[in-house]
């Protein structure tokens, strides 16, 4: 998508960002006023104060987190569009619409300009589609050396669905574990960049954003959806290990129903690595309860990111705490949370 | 202050932080459940969620800064209850009263656990100190040679005092200008030690949380102060400069009233900084009504960092958009904002 032709990068006195970009003096302003609140702007945003004010009611989600994904351009995406999707999809599994961002950028001296306005533009595009506003924001710049490109931390808000009841304590027995899409996919996007592999086709990153998803599901199906987490750092078996040692109950998976895309699959098998512990980005979990689990699939792969969907395992009373896979030629293994670390700086 | 004592750190299988604990995998798992959750615990952090959930109505503020700062132990604080002081007094600008943090590590591998554990206690009393409470986060780990030590995200949301209303359109020629305090002291406290710089006493930083401060005088006060700033990066001279072009009104200041200590002015002149540009931690700038300035003062005076309070301007109907200093001998000059970068990673 060559949507920063939409947004020509304005006329600047430099090629790179200095260390006085970060200094809060003039070239901090001249960077910001040059085009960056207009590309963002908003009512919000425009007013410029060391914080945002806004009007808010009922029960809201509020979560962060901080991306520093090398590299920062990667197949079907790049850090900025990564870090609003990301943000908007912690708040969507809390069971909220997300409404506001922060954004913050940790920029190492000497990233070209014409990289920093690509990733601006990916921010205002990404906030445009997941119907989200940047609201305030902070920009640090440190020494070449000292940092790795940009480095950018979203921090967001939103109100929880009225419907929601997303929490550890509602799983029960025989719920329903579904997966919303092909797993693995982001992580071996990255990896296969990083390790110069070569497929047929390239294996694009699944960054997008969730929340109009999640909003359906909810308004249809509401407090019969009990669980929701997105599998990210770790993979499905991090996560469901958290869920299981959380919720104090037993989780039980079948790899045959675990969707992965044929070449994930098999870039996973030549570095040696199970697709259930690389990262996604696009992908969520819901547990949900048994008798609505059909129809909340059937619902889920009509929406947008869905329709990969499947039913991939349950809610059991034995082995508490435990995830326990049966494999496709039927044997049966326990599943632990990722060891070490598989694939750094991945989101 | 020796608090850490007071908070042992726990049993940990690693001297350093490696990148597997930024795997989202066991290692950032045992990390957390090792000390983190405890140290910091409350009932919102303590659901591990993607996010915080919690009740909100009426305005609220939302601010976010990422903090850099370099060396990461400084005379008198560190970069942990830096970045808990400084979001609180973001929010504290707004007229907010801060409740509730957000706080993202980005740890470059081989910080050692032990560094890690005295930011994290020094984060735990700054919270308390300000009563405030951390209710999500999030952990990356880079690679040794691509961040520096420790950044640190917090991201804050606040209610709006309901006396507040602060606004850059409010500001009236004849407002007074107040600093609350000292200015210069945490760039030259964080400068003499890059430098090596001795004096008789050691310059400390004035890092602290000013919204208790300014709930009194919300309180008090109300809709007579028309705008609160915290003068950090570019210095009070940058500040001012921006609510001059922001507000379209001109701003006298008298170098005379501007108070900074002996230790500073000392310092300032020796390395040929003006303390007009150099960061401040703990300072807030008041514009308020002018017939309120003197007890504004008297009431400043007497709350919390505010004993060195003075006004040291006001908003003029001439020369807009500029901020003009009366020196000691009685000469005026233009000041503009900063230009370039005096001291990079200042915060």
């Amino acid at each position: 998508m060559k949507i920063e032709l939409q947004c020509p990068m304005p006329q600047l006195d430099f090629e790179v960002i200095t260390l006085g970009h970060g200094s809060g003096g003039i070239l901090t302003n001249k960077l910001l006023e040059s085009g960056v609140f207009k590309l963002l702007s908003n009512d919000l945003l425009d007013e410029k104060h060391d914080g945002a004010v806004f009007n808010a009611s009922g029960k809201m989600a509020f979560s962060t987190d901080s991306y520093v994904i090398s590299p920062i351009f990667f197949p079907g995406g790049n850090i900025g569009e990564l870090a609003v999707n990301g943000t908007v999809n912690d708040l969507s599994m809390c069971g909220a619409i997300p409404a506001y961002l922060s954004l913050s950028f940790i920029i190492e001296e000497g990233l070209s300009m014409k990289d920093f306005w690509q990733i601006l533009v990916s921010i205002k595009f990404a906030c445009e589609r997941a119907g989200v506003q940047i609201v305030t924001g902070d920009t640090k710049v440190v020494e070449k050396g000292k940092g790795d490109k940009i480095f950018i931390n979203t921090s967001g808000i939103g109100t929880v669905h009225p419907k929601a009841e997303i929490h550890i304590k509602r799983l029960e027995v025989g719920d329903k574990i579904i997966v919303s899409g092909n797993i693995a996919t982001h992580g071996m996007a990255i990896m296969s960049v990083r390790e110069g592999l070569e497929f047929e086709s390239t294996i694009l990153s699944d960054t997008c954003p969730l929340n109009h998803t999640i909003k359906s599901l909810l308004d249809e199906f509401g407090t019969d959806i009990h669980l929701l987490r997105d599998p990210t750092r770790g993979g499905v078996a991090t996560v469901l290990n958290e869920i299981a040692r959380d919720s104090k109950t037993g989780i039980n998976i079948h790899q045959k129903a675990i969707p992965v895309i044929e070449e994930v699959a098999s870039a996973c098998e030549l570095l040696g690595l199970d697709p259930l512990y690389v990262a996604n980005e696009g992908v969520f979990l819901a547990i949900v309860k048994a008798d609505i689990a059909d129809s909340f699939l059937h619902s889920l792969k009509k929406l947008d990111f869905g329709k990969d969907a499947a039913i991939i395992g349950e809610v059991v009373a034995e082995h508490q705490g435990q995830v326990i896979l049966t494999s496709k030629i039927g044997g049966k293994r326990v599943v632990n949370m990722l060891v070490g670390e598989q694939l750094p700086r991945i989101c």
